[in-house]
């Protein structure tokens, strides 16, 4: 079974930026953990802070099983990354690691909820493992 | 480990009414296969569907170990129920069987999800399943 | 044939209430008065103040061969009362007494109106009579 | 008793025109059945694209028994309609065939009903008949 | 000198409709006390309830020396008549008998005001006199 | 002289909820205290967290001297309770603990507010004892 | 007979300032013109910047006979402009010299619109003498 | 093969009417043009500045090959022409002479463009033809 | 113990403008009988018209131990108000002689009510009475 | 003559994706044919997902003789696309193939349509050749 | 080289009020150091919380080489300060010592900003500093 | 001291697009300029058209002593930047060489505005020089 995680602008940074908000593990680091967890699954591992490339990777991610897509800012802003999800016939799951809906009133639209196959928000880093979750295991 | 799944108007009717959109599995039939996965997991079920007796089953249930709480159509309009999941101090998951954001526009908006500790929303069924894992294998 | 007529909240005070929109006959006067013009048709009365009440009413009514339905106030705030009447099968007319659209702007937007089979609005207490009239007739 | 159904644009084409939403059946058929049930009715038609002989009609019909209109796509857009209506000593009642509030967002806001004495929707063309049974039995 | 008075729907009915809003004298009667006012100026009048009519007649009246505008209800919804005064070379002066911005909310909008030489509002029949005392006397 | 409290819901947590914003003292311990203050006051008290049960204490206090009313949470979403203020004939205070125009944006909107006979807000738990103070030695 | 013209902000600079929209007269020197129109009528004349003065001159001139105001940028934003005209007895009558629905959107809300006895606008300095005409000569 | 030219308010003023805008050619002398290029076509003309006369035009235009519809005002408030297209089953394409986008905002609204075949808008006159080239040589 | 009452727009007519909203005493006899209630208090008592006075007043009342607040028509309007109430560090009670709500639009917004201590709405000129108690009794 | 076409975000895979929206033809085999039809125009063609490759592209190809345009997602989001349009001297024509008016809201609005020469939507594939034909056979 | 620093309302506090805002420096303080940097120029100073002194300041202020203008609440309420702004020859700046982008919402909004020669924000103090900057060594 | 200039999208024409907004030097030219005001700053340029270029330009300047940012149309749409402004702990200064709010209504909204350190609008390019002095110099 192959699942790609796709993260989108400023992640990279995640574990040093706004600590208070995104936790301090590094991403790569959690990627082992839910790595060992899923010994069977080969999950890649996907990040940009460009628009047009995170569009590639969708596109290029599509023959996968699974989707985990964290648009970060760009859930709020790009129709073209929605497109890019509807063009893909694989599962795709929206993920967010703080809760969007208790910040800024910006980050309460998603251009990528109404296409997506499913939506999990505000488990900090476990958001990716329930989508993992959701994916091996079935719908 | 105590855990109180809360469900708002109409999903009585969960099995039968719109099958398109909810699926023909009965709650009290899904209940007893998530009981069966954990089963060391006291696992209440309440329904209502009036508004303040759902605020009531959030307050009595306030010293379990996590709340999922499907407020179906009071997700929308709700200051109340909302309030009272600011009161107790257990963890809150909001769950939506259906993709919310893909259907009608008053259903985008949710007065719970700034409150909440965590949101999963259009797996069907699957999203109690995935908020369990959630307030059982920690956040 | 039989038919069910829900009335929402302060309907239980027509009559009293407000003499100058809702007219000074009690329901209950009215009732009898309709149900002597159709003396074949079976017409049952629930009045509630409680939104979940409603809801009830509307399930145990779906196999009535048609409901007529005046949620008053809830008819501009409830999305659960919307739900219910599409969770049931027979058809469901929206009635109200006075014209809401020449009332205060709240009282314009109706959750209902998108999914019931018919509304009448505007001609007194005869609007139950004009709904009575367009079931027991056929459409 | 005289009374005058006034159509507005496009009408014209009922019963040949978006059969699935307005049913196949010519308003003159219709017009037929429904006098044969009021032999004692002097029941006047009046059809017209043009908004101003619209209101030309309502200006001329406003010494009958009352006015059944049906103004179609000016409903939504005419203030000088509604100045008609408010002109005429006679009842006026609103009437559409399909049901105006699950259609386009446009067609939910009427210039007519805050004006008119009663408003009757989604009936198919019996909305007509029932129009007539509130002005001949008196509302 | 020549000038031209049009009017809008329903303004011929003016001394019999809403005589609490328009004031009981027909303008008729008014046209005969202006024209003695100013016997050196002819005076014409047209008046239709067809807002394409009135484009016809600002077309046609666009030689004159003035126009005196009434486009009552079209006043708020036509960009037609607009563009029709944006054609002609000769001043438009837009007036109203009642105060416009007192009423209905939807008449606070005027499409022709920002393409009028002046406006008038308020000063009951009394409102085209001062419009004619613009035109005559320059501006 | 009979006077009605009615508090909405949560309300029944006071002390023990939110303690930062509604202060932690309960509120039978609050009421003991006023109701010493006006020994000659018949000082009733209800509590729901249930829309409809508040209706129905309105409509049932109607003949008392006064109500005091804190609908809570319902106060920004519910028509049904305003409805039922205006079917009352004593004075109604509407009276609110916390400053709610410094809270979220949908709380400074009361449905209320405008068939109310005054407005507290903003004072703790003595904004009760302003609104007695404002019915016993009358307005 | 008496009128009292009042000017708001900025009005000062006329015949200076953006002389291509205001022209190139100032208002002293077209204040002589018309009071020569009009020998019998005592016409004051009164300017200020500062809001609260200009509702102190209103209170003074209610005894007048009329009172002609161009209340200036405060048109669009002073309440309590509109509340000092409707607590005097006199008529009021609302210019402006320039088209205001042709400039800003801001330019096209009037807070004195629904409160004066008339409004006249976009005639230049002419708006002045059109309103002295319709005090003097009687509406 | 047979295509209708329908023009809507005010194009009948077209090489006369703001021709910085619209240009100095008439629309019959285009025509002559447009219909020397294609001389196997029957291209009929008609134009209107009554709403409800190009309604008609519509539906009798309805069994040609296609229609091209400038509805010019029109376009941007009539729900009954957008009524009419979807009564025809020809083609309709609407065509624009100016960029209605970089003009008013009102003009950036049009009712038509759900609901025609196909959008041309901004190349002048030029616009008809790219239209007739659509409609002749296939979509 | 020293309170000011500051009083803003128009108030200075209160008992002769408007008396059906605002009763008809003046309020210089209504502050005889509240400081004879009180007479161990010292209460100023300043009016303006002008804005920037009040904010003045405010500044310069800073050090009492309460501010009354009625700032009339600058309540809906005024940042700088709002930013003065913000300086000061005694208790602010914000006024209103009438209903507020139930009045127009525009009134319902209160820049003010988000900044100060207390609000009382609606209770005629028993609303000071209502102020005072409060500062003097202790919140 | 020289002509560039540039296609926007997801539109590489046309013919694969959406086919019912969009069709099954790839652009490439597009691409000749219309090549085929203008041996005389060299015709360029550049596609990118990301939108500042589109404006380096537009920049770059601001010498060549027109620009046809379909900036996909971009053209709803894109403030630095129609800068870049600005930017160039050729025409540029905006293409869409779908009629995007009777898509989603948020595909009606165009950040490019005001500061292109022209716009073609909804006739399939066939868009690129009208606009093609308007930049070669001249506007 | 003369110029011109106009403060408005509340500002006069500065040093004193919310201090975690503003700093703790007074303006006059702040006035001699930067009068101590520029010793060539002439920096007049004036500071009203009435909003028509500020309309005075400008406008006699405006044959001085440049004004330095912070409206404070006035930047965003005042329609007369903008036009004051207009009516001057010389450039005007408007800064702000906060940055009122992250403050209130209301505060985002400013009428000066369009009509001025140049913005600076959020510098503290310093924005005078910078502002003079502009002015005396050219822009 | 070390500070880094990052220019968003088409600025990198600078001096010859648009030249009568923007003017007719090129950055590189004025970069040489104010590199030569100060000789002892290390002053680094960065541009791109490509929004997660600038940011990671942003990302990677985050140890500098400061960024100067002009997002250009970025400024208007780009959450991903704001982000990344967020994430680094120099102070960044937004800068614009145009005054934005002169322009279009989309220009006025900026992201970046809430979180950035300091705001310099208009003064063509000055502005970089006032934000470098601003960094330079200390706040």
């Amino acid at each position: 079974m192959k699942i790609t995680i796709i993260n989108g602008p400023n992640l990279n940074l995640l574990g040093t930026r706004e600590t208070d908000i995104y936790g301090d593990e590094s991403f790569d680091s959690y990627l082992d953990t839910i790595r060992s967890y899923y010994p069977n699954a080969e999950i890649d591992y996907l990040q940009s802070n460009v628009e047009g490339e995170i569009i590639n990777y969708i596109q290029e991610s599509g023959k996968s099983d699974g989707i985990i897509l964290n648009a970060a800012a760009y859930t709020h802003t790009s129709v073209g990354i929605a497109d890019a999800v509807k063009s893909v016939e694989c599962n795709v799951i929206e993920v967010h690691i703080s809760n969007t809906f208790s910040r800024e009133e910006f980050r309460h639209k998603s251009y990528l909820s109404p296409v997506v196959n499913g939506i999990i928000i505000g488990f900090g880093l476990n958001s990716y493992k329930l989508a993992l979750e959701s994916l091996i295991k079935g719908e």
